[in-house]
């Protein structure tokens, strides 16, 4: 077994980086050099091998990330399968299965088996819900259980998971000694913490990590370095914990790569405006211009039900300033597990964040898109509005409910239409201030 | 009459300035010198007299506005009046109706009648659809006809007013020099440039713009000098058309101030994420530290359906970045009149920016209101959650339908709310890693 990683170094331009050289409109020498160079990965387990890859990190398109899954609450396999479908028809460019809920690896065996999209999962949760279901609580798992089950995982095609590995007796106390406002709000990092707690001992995705590498290269899964400390609340962003956190993330990356794991570096959060900039700047600093991926960032704490649109202004601005990789946020956040209304706003809120970002950065496919439904726009040409736009459905949807048909202004303008006066001016009358 | 502006220059702080001076939380003598300089508005026409005043500038909250009124094609006042009351309930800071369908004084009158906002107009739409109803186009209003308009729209109580006045033979020349996808997006300067043409005249808003400064001073009503030029694609943000009426307004707003008149300089529009702090601080600059109301701007142009957010994202960081005041984008934004659930997304989406940009900027309410949510979100408080999130009837909707109670985690996370294992390890075992 040879991973994208080792592949590169040797030289090697693969048949994932050919598919996405061509999809990225980039050189596969230049691609080849990136991801050698641990700047870009390409998430594919050949177990799962799945079909619709894509590559993650610098010069890349800003790529998003769809979560789904069970909850203990709410154990709904189909829901969560026409969750898939909808990442998949509206062209997210991954999946996690976060399941907590149900028989977790029957769930996930069926979510890898339907995904076109790389699959990624969060071992912790398995780890502890085990833990809990054997009659104990969270912190009975036993250090050989993490392993374990990172294997079981690997084995199984997961292309890539988020190991908690930042969290050790150091960082530990950086956020003990922190005066946050949320704490932890990270699952995996909570319960990580947790189980460290009532063991007294070190975090086995720590002390670890060398077994949890070897796994992953056998496997090529690409290791997501888990921030379990990123600020919950604005108030905490950019932390002396979430930084010292960063920086043995950057070293743990080092280490994957070094053993031809491929790695992403995970990111806040909750971030406000004024900091979102610099926190990307010394992400990718730190980490040494590594994939980043962000969970927002959410720029205020108080838009329950609309954080779907706090995490997409957050999410362009970082994507702007180097973000690589969207996790996308729903209108549920903080609030329930999301319905599938909720995530069809996500991911298009998700993908309104990185293609602002992309068209920002002059990303070739993104001024494209943008020029032809500013020239239809021009031209009132309705169905090519449609086709450009970044929903066609909810497009023709919102035009049906308005009657606006095909031939004129729409409701809002009639005659006063800008546009149509436009016209007016310029074919008619273009001389007089020439 | 003494308008506010004329009343800071003499010394005196008006009862308005005192009401805004408590919300603002600012020392009333402070934000006289603010009104004196031209930095900061009062739009407050005594006529009119609303209730809920606010002051928009430097140093002030960012404010919103809501659009409204009836169209050519859909004329239903109780529906714009249901539109003007969420505005009201959902504390929105201002009001414009845009009213072009029906009978268009007596639809304002009820309007400012029932708006305890204060209110503005965009007087071209009246001057042309008038000139249109008497048979013949849009461009044949006398001149005499747009002082007539503003005179009675003033004397009837508006607040404040949207004048093109930055339109003029110049700054035609420049657009026409320009290489734009999308020309003039601006109803009014389209109309008006229309006008000039069909007329082969000087625009009157510009040639008779100190007669209009003097039914302005007359009876207090701010102007809102229009950007007929603003780009409406990402393709053409900061193009010299653009900067050139920009500069044309920045004289404009000087000969307003000398007649003791209030002004706002309106801006883009769409500008891609690259240009949007480019944009405001040579607006700013430019325009003497005026206050600056901007018409989103949105960062890309094919998010139909969602321009709500593209808008949320681009105000939020125009905000930021020194605009004072932004006009609400509904999800029906180049598609169709909104309809109330659209006014609603739009005022939501839009008191989202402005509260995120005052949280960066330090501004004591955000800071305290976010910091009661935290708090309440880190307690599981979730009827404290509800009462300082942005919208508590959509936070408590949002929970009802997920069925969860107010005394456990959320269905998201259940047993897994990090929230819930930080209490854990918080109260048991600190002492461990102390």
């Amino acid at each position: 077994m040879t991973t994208q990683l080792q592949s590169a170094q040797k030289g090697i331009i693969t048949d994932q980086m050919k598919k996405v050289a061509s999809s990225e409109d980039i050189d596969s020498e230049k691609l080849r050099e990136l991801i050698g160079d641990g700047k870009v990965v390409i998430p594919f387990n050949p177990k799962h091998s799945p079909s619709n890859i894509s590559a993650i990190g610098k010069e890349m398109r800003v790529k998003i990330n769809v979560n789904l899954g069970t909850s203990p609450e709410i154990i709904n396999l189909q829901d969560e399968l026409t969750k898939l479908k909808l990442a998949c028809e509206l062209n997210a460019d991954a999946v996690m299965d976060l399941s907590t809920g149900g028989d977790l690896q029957e769930i996930r065996k069926i979510i890898i088996d339907k995904s076109s999209l790389p699959l990624g999962t969060v071992p912790a949760y398995e780890i502890f819900e085990t833990s809990k279901r054997g009659g104990h609580d969270f912190s009975s798992a036993k250090a050989s259980d993490f392993i374990k089950t990172v294997k079981r995982q690997a084995e199984e095609g997961v292309d890539f998971m988020t190991i908690h590995a930042g969290v050790n007796s150091d960082t530990v106390k950086k956020i003990r000694q922190s005066k946050r406002i949320m704490g932890i709000v990270s699952r995996g990092g909570a319960l990580t913490v947790n189980w460290m707690t009532k063991n007294n001992k070190e975090n086995p995705f720590f002390e670890r990590y060398d077994e949890i590498l070897d796994i992953a290269a056998e496997h090529d899964v690409t290791i997501s370095l888990g921030d379990a400390f990123r600020p919950g609340a604005t108030h905490d962003a950019g932390d002396s914990a979430q930084i010292s956190e960063l920086i043995l993330l950057s070293e743990l990356a080092d280490r994957a790569n070094q053993k031809g794991v491929q790695v992403i570096i995970e990111g806040p959060g909750h971030v406000p405006l004024n900091q979102i900039e610099s926190n990307m700047v010394i992400q990718k600093t730190i980490c040494k211009q590594r994939p980043f991926y962000v969970l927002g960032p959410l720029v205020c704490d108080i838009a329950c039900g609309y954080d779907h649109m706090t995490s997409a202004i957050g999410g362009s601005i970082a994507a702007y300033h180097g973000a690589d990789f969207l996790c996308y946020v729903t209108p549920a956040e903080h609030l329930r597990l999301p319905t599938i209304d909720d995530v069809r706003n996500g991911i298009i809120a998700s993908k309104i964040a990185a293609f602002s970002a992309d068209l920002a950065r002059g990303k070739k496919y993104a001024v494209i898109q943008n020029m032809e439904m500013c020239k239809a726009r021009n031209n009132l040409d309705w169905d090519k509005m449609i086709k450009h736009s970044i929903d066609p459905s909810a497009t023709t949807l919102s035009l049906q409910k308005s009657g606006t048909n095909h031939e004129k202004p729409c409701t809002m303008c009639g005659d006063y239409c800008a546009i149509k006066i436009n016209c007016l001016f310029h074919s008619e009358t273009a001389l007089l201030f020439i």
